[in-house]
């Protein structure tokens, strides 16, 4: 139990024992927490500046590299620290409180390595996630399976029919690919001629692969999120994530899950970001309003208000997020054991926290300004990334489908249908 | 973890394990939840009529009597079940989904054996206690500090300089007093001549207390909270709970934490049971609106959309309720080691939860009739009675100031000021 | 312009002229608004009462009658006051701010009225509302289009082929027919043998018309909105509403135009209502929160925040009422000259406002607890049946679809298409 | 009435007559709501690409120069249009929806006028307003009576006890003084000796005025609103406002009244424009969701409801901004007759109309991305100018205190107490 004799970090709940996080059985003297609270700080200094310019935060992956923090999922008998999806997402929360798109990168990085481990057999993600590891590889995103421009092709002459041949070519343009510029492994998606969905894991600098570098948006700055283009990128069948394929069973389906509880600890993190740089920004610059009476602004009534009012709605949103990760950390522990029904549970459970952690973020990000007064609208303040990031990544996929989905099973017990957004 | 493979209750989380209740140590055979479901079952059958009528509860408090759940935080050394206060506000919840008004006075009953516990030293108490179960006791509430018309004076010539004359005399009146009429104990409050509040365990029967049975509200309306007189009522100094007395430690100021938080969980059970009923109903007798272009209710989008919102709503308070209740029952188990800073942890906990039981509660006994359409507002459905109990019974204390205490520690880092209200 | 330097009445916008309502051409002596005032305060004085017994107001509505109120709209060439539905809808907002029900009853009256002159020539519907103006008629509704169990057949054996036998015969049952017990003449909805919904105006005294007197709801407790059963009922060809019938032109059409008008205004007066009563209570009864450091709860920021709110949401729902009844007015002047499009500018300001009132009305009558506190929610303040009306009565169409069309309006241009609910 | 025939601009209401504005009485033959649209057009064009590099918008400034539409509110008798307030803020408006920080401006260029006319006699201010027509002055603002850096003093050695020496001095800073930058005249504020509040007009080039141009906010970029510093700025006993000097009277005390209708107006029509915009772009760029079912996003339920969310809340805002702009007139129209009571309406309802614009805008501005999708969230989109433009300038003083000036009212009948900010 945390004390609150000093003044807690409000992004800290008061119940809390300092990380919700398991404990993981990897190295033990390796403290993730720690190590991501300090990259943390690192990146804070900066976070407003690189807001600014955008384009990839080359620096700070480095500094992810060298962290060790990217072998965090990596079972400890591939070499990686063998730590909970948890613990993982407490990691993207820590980040995503002073830098989103890092946050973001971080996630996602460990996703894709889920990836491969739901989609293909061990033996074929086994050295993937031991040479990630060795050579502090970063992975990146080029899986969008609503962008259906780019197609798979086998490269022998052999016709579909077998469905096997032992290479292949991708051509075409994906958009929204999150941290592929400065990536060492791809995640790609592309449909063959039956229009089924291939995923395939390469190198990125693999010939024929070409990072547009053309993601300029009003959030996530340096996400990286742009266009690949691919063109007659070779694939060899050892690459292709076949078993059981990209959903292909119901522990495979876990995969938008973690997706998801992935974008739920950014938004979470966001919003406490904001709260927390908020409430700073107002205990060293605040003004009470004039007509208010009061001498700081932490006497005012309404700054009061609305500081209760952002604490309760991040506070049930984490609750939800961290309750959800013990879903998923149980769910990924049962593996091909693994039920629909509980699969069903699992995704109902993140799909609530996704739904508040939405909300809340950007009740918070928008709010916040309400706390601080008009002084803290200046650019160097940087105060309103929050909610340009949060806006951004909010609309990753629509809240109000999630909500139907949830709907849907409280009016008739109908299971969400597992697909990548759900 | 529970399956979704058929239809979960929606008071149910999917991700819950059937109860969030801790198991306590007391006899095994006894299976409160089970029990406490039974009840309920029954209580509703008559809820819609009880609601009508107003007036005590008799025979469902006999029913509660008989369970033994009225015995459910008493130590198993003293026969009582000894189960922890997460179990104790799960029975409360469920009760409070099919009727506020029961699930209040048992959680009442409760809190007044807890304020004995904490305002007064172990041989004062465990023979109350001991007695609760062997007499299957209710104890009712005439303590209400905001109330300062009762006082209390040496009966036997005294003055106040000695602070412990043997006999005491009290008079006066109080307002909101749960669950006094068919009570078998009373705890009473009133003022001294020093204006300090003092708080005593009188039998019900005792001679000038008059229960006036003038409860009549537009909710929660089977709580008897009305007035109770008291004309020269004689009080033992064996009666007053003296060590440490009212708020008398840091341990004793726990007694508003569970106060809160029992509330809590008479909000949280109104609002699922609105959404339990409400989508029972619209199962059963809802019909699509005549330009929705759907079949059934649960195919319109917007029916879908309100009942994800209830669940996400109600989902997060209950999250929160849950992490408060566990604190509680550390708290609680730290006795007299208990900190200030703990105590601070948890009522902040619980004042968060509290704050989201109160606006998901609210919303959804109101909202709950987008689902069901017109034809839910037929008297008979009693569908209104969830609102009404809500309405009623948040207002014990207002929410505002919870929100700016909550605000104040998030700004500032100052805990909460113990008092009866927070 | 009003001034400030007494207090205003809440209900009476700051900037208001004493009534918004057009002046009229009827007999100038007559001051319906200064009546309207005087009937509200004789409702208002067993409001709390006729809610608890529900049934119908039988007095109150005798006073209706005897108030020269009924024959507002009818045209002063027919005995009538002429006036304008801007201040029909006035009137109906002055009555709702005391009790929903009579203000339904009333503002249904002269939509079935309105139905007769929108829905047949004049010869047909002039000695109607002459008579109506000689004999203190009082009009009541069993037309329901969503209840189809009514049917009408021609009585004297000739097919569906001859469109206009002389004399028909309806049976079947209508279920929501507000203001049928008491009223002197019934406007009918039936369907003919070729599922056309014929609609004709009866005696409600005709043979085989039987009131069932079975309207017993959580709200609009005294608007008999039970069910009528028609047992071989005639119906004289010259009862029928043929030339152009139901919605069979553009004026015809702006009948749902108006009945969602008079809703709009029946919230909007019962979400004033409840601003008023709670304010007046508070100010009357009210004592500040014991934390509050206030004297009065007027002096508390949270009251006056919250009574803020309230303000302001009604004043913008008034806004958009007021101008929409402008826009009616100006619609219904235009007669059979009336465009679609016109109409169809008429029909989204009617929708705008109503979703505004819709809104603003339940957040007022469920918010105003917050500034009077808890002892305000005694069965004897009566201050639930604000919610209890407006939750009833604001589900007479999904707000949800209102807000679909507005939606559609402003992405696509597309106008509402007429219904009997748009 | 308009027709819905064609599709309506969202920003137009379907009940609206093209111009909510008065049609004054000035030269006929200039019609400023097609200037203004025109100049709208001319902003937008450039509106994204300014927006990014902030700074002073020196060729826009010439283009309202050159567009007579700074004459707006100067008296015809001196060469002006001699329109009301109300056409003055339906420009702001239209300017708005394009360019925040143009109608900003604007609007405080008009603002400015008014304060001389309201601050001074006659004679004093005709030949400043004749000037203003003839050399196309913009106004800019120094005066920021939060500010109390800037001093006034006598500068011919006088003591204040002679109130009217003949030159004075002002030395100091100020922030937040918009349009500073490129303006002709500029008011000033500095407290003198006496703590008293002295306003006076100013030529920009007087010698010690010196224009910081360090302005760089998140948003409201080219509003020029940094700080001006002042070293000795010599200023004549006849640029100083004294009859009836700042708030001086109950006329005089219309100031704040119209700068917050001003802001009001602004907030109107940024909301007004995220909602054009994003509509925009939906119907040019969007799709529908995978999981939808629907070919459009006009078809989807949930973004139909989103964009009926937003109409009816900017619809709601309008009607009260509109309301408000009448009573300004009207009080503007009073002169020195101007009661306090009507004062205090005219300012009830412009501060209710204010709420209600900050409401609605900030959440169209937020909420549009909802109807967009991802994709809307580029950078060349700008789409998030809105809701920066918006943020920032609703924090020009905090609409909590607004609400509880209200709700001040509302429970107590007390008028809101004149000051700068109110």
């Amino acid at each position: 139990m945390t004390t609150s004799s000093h003044h807690h970090h409000p992004s800290e709940p008061p119940t809390a024992h300092p990380s919700a996080s398991g404990k993981g059985t990897g190295s033990p003297s390796f403290d993730p927490i720690a190590v991501a609270d300090d990259l943390a700080r690192t990146f804070a200094a900066t976070a407003i500046e690189r807001d600014k310019l955008g384009g990839t935060a080359k620096r700070e992956r480095d500094q992810l590299r060298a962290s060790g923090l990217l072998a965090l999922s990596v079972p400890t008998s591939l070499g990686g620290h063998g730590r909970s999806w948890s613990l993982v997402l407490d990691v993207v929360r820590r980040l995503a409180r002073v830098d989103g798109s890092l946050a973001h990168l971080f996630g996602f990085h460990h996703l894709l390595l889920g990836t491969a481990r739901l989609f293909s057999p061990e033996a074929q993600w086994a050295p993937w996630l031991r040479s990630t590891v060795e050579h502090s590889w970063f992975w990146g995103n080029a899986l969008n399976p609503l962008d259906t421009r780019t197609t798979i092709v086998a490269r022998d002459g052999l016709t579909h029919l077998q469905t096997h041949p032992q290479t292949h070519q991708i051509d075409g343009q994906k958009s929204f690919c999150s941290g592929a510029s400065d990536s060492d492994r791809l995640v790609v998606s592309a449909l063959d001629p039956d229009k089924r969905l291939v995923v395939a894991v390469v190198p990125t600098t693999r010939a024929g692969i070409l990072i547009l570098d053309d993601w300029d948006n009003m959030g996530q700055r340096q996400t990286d999120s742009g266009q690949v283009r691919f063109e007659g990128v070779v694939v060899d069948e050892s690459e292709i994530l076949r078993q059981p394929g990209p959903l292909g069973s119901v522990f495979a389906s876990l995969r938008p899950c973690i997706a998801q509880l992935v974008l739920t600890n950014v938004y979470l993190g966001l919003g406490e970001g904001a709260l927390d740089e908020g409430a700073r920004w107002t205990r060293g610059n605040g003004r009470p309003w004039v007509t208010s009476g009061v001498e700081r602004p932490s006497d005012d009534p309404y700054v009061l208000h609305h500081a209760g009012e952002f604490w309760v709605a991040l506070a049930g949103a984490r609750a939800l997020a961290d309750a959800a990760a013990r879903q998923l950390d149980e769910a990924w522990g049962r593996g091909d054991a693994l039920t629909a029904a509980e699969r069903a549970d699992t995704a109902l459970g993140i799909g609530t926290a996704k739904v508040a952690a939405t909300r809340a973020g950007l009740a918070v990000a928008s709010g916040i300004f309400e706390i601080t007064g008009a002084r803290a609208t200046a650019a160097r303040a940087g105060l309103d990334r929050f909610w340009r990031n949060l806006r951004t990544h909010t609309l990753h996929d629509p809240v109000d489908y999630r909500l139907r989905e949830l709907g849907r099973w409280v009016l008739t017990g109908a299971p969400p249908r597992p697909s990548f957004y759900s």
